[in-house]
């Protein structure tokens, strides 16, 4: 069963999204069978686990990059390439994970945790179980970075392509890598620095989520500066929309929809965009229970629901609204603007639509 | 000042050493240079304080290895590829140090120990203050393995070499990480599994640390497989020796010399060959006390003795210092039937008396 995007000739999202998952599969499989042993699969199952549950966003823009560059054709080197780029994705929400201890990713025990749980249900000692289980979450997103280099290695590219993408690559990761550092510095110290925490979205999210992906598949059609630009004006805008959304949903979402947890943003104490504009506005008394309760890795329902309850008086939660509007409103008008095909501008607005949302 | 090595004509070990820290400082400024902001400094300033304390064991055996598949000329390319594998061995370490939640670090505060300092040093909250350090030195290893990527594509190989050169690094990479899997499994777990514990050293150590490096450093020289097949031969008994060596100094060793905690392989209950040595010759009421006390994370000095006692009086400690000179004797032989120029062999065995000797 093979969709198609109405009205283009392109492949639909669907079957995009399954052969990424095929092209994940297969190289995965290729990881097992050449294992010197079977505990790899300790390791690879839990991968394909993650792998399972994702949207496969950046793998969608890879390959719309591929096109909004004019390619068209045989998309397997543009499939292969956007699957490193979800194993990558894996490495870092590993990791993130892992820094931010938290509990829950994709409505799944997040690695560090399910590692530890088969551990003790391996018969290791459960004193040894919590360590066990961040030491080999460590090793799991170290392995999916090695691993997202190499499936990208072997991906059959036109000759000199590589080459191209390369330097495209290596700022993808050090960006999301600086946009880490600043989170890590500003998490847990409550701040009203709205444009520091915008610049961690731009870093952590809207460069590497959308802008990166998009300049890849570019790149691996031979995209000339004017294409790698326009994906620059519609990416950027976009992804800094995706981010504020995602902020939104991590304190006011359905956890059953979102597959995170509605404390953990809160309990870290997140240096949001959402939470620097409650502080900039906060009365001294909203100030004093923000300062009281943000932060707190024991934080209660009850309290949450106060700090909900900030984040709606001051109109913090209004704003970044407007801000998601703003910025998708941006990337649609670059959109308009953009030298791509019309099928890739359909397809982006697509994307667009869905990324932004107010339900993921 | 340039030292040569005596009768080859060759620049010598500390001239070669150098030359990579000069290509790490390089690379290093220039990240500085490029960074949107100030922040990265934080995590480049104790990358710095890493790569200053290495020997560059596996540098010196890839720019050896180049010259043993025959090359000579400009060793800048070399250099840089070498450089590249001692910011991988910083990502190492430093992702080995979390996991094994190690406070030292060749004679100094391990990394997350040293970032968890610097963030209370600069007004983080003392709460905080380990995660944070835990959560800067996931990202600071993260940081050093897709630098070392960038070094290595960066290093101005001759065309083509490039392609020859991947697909080591990979195999490279999956193999220690492979090795720290076995390591975290058995980690924490008495066992009496000398096999086991030498498939670990294999893996996380031979492969990793002295046959990679020659091989990449010979494949940039274009080696053929007689000169890779030779770089295996010397390299894997000897890596054997340096880990069944670095094993007997961890227990036994002088922290002064060292640079690292002599509790740490005992209160983490390393499998080490040499444990399961003394584990398979114990008598009962000896490995009562061996599982009464290995892997306790408050082992005391005291009791540290009595383990060591153990480990002397089965004959294990014995055993180790065996099987290091069999293998460095192999690797010694391995060398006298290799197509290796002379003077690669002069600078391999020098390499060989250092990497085994009883004192680091």
């Amino acid at each position: 069963m093979t969709d198609t995007l109405p009205g283009t000739g392109l492949l639909g999202l669907s079957s995009l999204r399954h052969q990424v998952g095929e092209a994940l599969t297969g190289f995965l499989d290729s990881k097992d069978q050449a294992a010197p042993g079977a505990e790899l699969r300790y390791l690879t199952g839990t991968l394909r686990g993650l792998l399972a549950g994702g949207k496969r966003l950046r793998a969608l823009l890879c390959v719309t990059g591929w096109q909004a560059a004019g390619a068209t054709g045989d998309v397997t080197a543009a499939i292969h390439a956007a699957a490193s780029l979800e194993l990558f994705q894996v490495f870092a929400l590993v990791h993130d994970d892992v820094m931010d201890d938290s509990d829950v990713r994709r409505g799944q025990p997040s690695a560090h945790r399910a590692l530890a749980l088969a551990y003790t249900a391996d018969g290791g000692p459960h004193a040894r179980a919590q360590a066990h289980g961040l030491g080999a979450a460590v090793l799991l997103g170290d392995l999916a970075l090695v691993w997202s280099d190499e499936l990208l290695h072997t991906a059959a590219l036109a000759p000199g392509r590589l080459a191209q993408v390369q330097p495209l690559v290596a700022a993808m990761r050090s960006e999301i890598m600086y946009g880490q550092l600043l989170d890590l510095r500003t998490t847990g110290r409550l701040s009203d620095d709205v444009e520091g925490a915008l610049r961690v979205v731009r870093y952590k999210t809207a460069k590497y989520t959308v802008e990166r992906p998009l300049h890849i598949g570019a790149a691996l059609a031979g995209a000339t500066q004017p294409v790698l630009d326009a994906c620059s004006a519609f990416g950027i805008p976009l992804g800094e929309a995706f981010q504020l959304r995602d902020d939104l949903l991590g304190v006011f979402g359905d956890p059953a929809e979102t597959g995170k947890s509605v404390l953990d943003d809160l309990r870290e104490g997140k240096s949001t965009v959402l939470m620097a504009l409650a502080v900039q506005r906060a009365s001294p008394a909203e100030l004093d229970t923000l300062r009281a309760l943000v932060g707190r890795s024991d934080l209660s329902e009850a309290q949450a629901a106060q700090v909900r309850s900030i984040l709606h008086s001051t109109g913090a939660r209004q704003t970044v609204e407007e801000m998601i509007t703003t910025r998708h409103d941006a990337a649609l008008a670059a959109l308009d603007r953009a030298p791509f095909p019309a099928a890739a501008v359909v397809r982006l607005r697509q994307i667009a639509r869905a990324a932004t949302a107010r339900q993921t």
